[in-house]
């Protein structure tokens, strides 16, 4: 993708039958954001990044965040940071489709 | 503000009368959440970050988006990343206010 241009993110979102759906808007060595697809039923399973920071803004739909321990419900247009170490994880439990920007900084080594 | 917690970014934007509003959402050696609100007319003047990444998402709103000697028009749901050391800005240019979500990586020192 050639930068720097305006980003639609719905354009760009990847949507697969079989698990979620993953797309890379921008990547460096201090920043990635990216997509991700939850079809109705799917999730990101709990998980943490070691010295790294996540953003999640919910573009669209509305999911289950773990964080911590905790289910949080998110709806469009809120925000969640999972910092550093903290597990996180996301879950569709709706019946329409979530689509969530992820902001991971640093970016992936 | 308490971590981790849900974050409606729209009850913690800041308005102005006399220029850019500006906010913090999360702030971490790693990564910088913010907020700038615009008032119809206001701006922020073409600046650039040395060794950091910008990502511009604009939540409520439309404006003019000052990239790299372009001016970008951009809307609600709309993505855009300034790379290190590429100069940008913002400009209100309609008749409403204009919410966006500014995340820097690395966060400021």
């Amino acid at each position: 993708m050639e930068h720097p241009a305006v980003i639609r993110p719905v354009e760009h979102a990847v949507w697969n039958a079989s698990k979620m759906g993953k797309s890379t808007l921008f990547e460096s060595p201090r920043l990635l954001v990216g997509l991700n697809g939850f079809e109705p039923g799917q999730s990101h399973e709990l998980h943490a990044h070691a010295g790294m920071d996540k953003m999640y803004y919910v573009i669209d739909g509305e999911g289950l965040f773990l964080l911590d321990g905790r289910e949080l419900p998110m709806r469009a247009g809120d925000v969640l940071v999972a910092p550093d170490g903290v597990p996180h994880g996301v879950r569709n439990a709706g019946s329409s489709r979530l689509l969530v920007l992820a902001v991971l900084a640093p970016g992936p080594a």
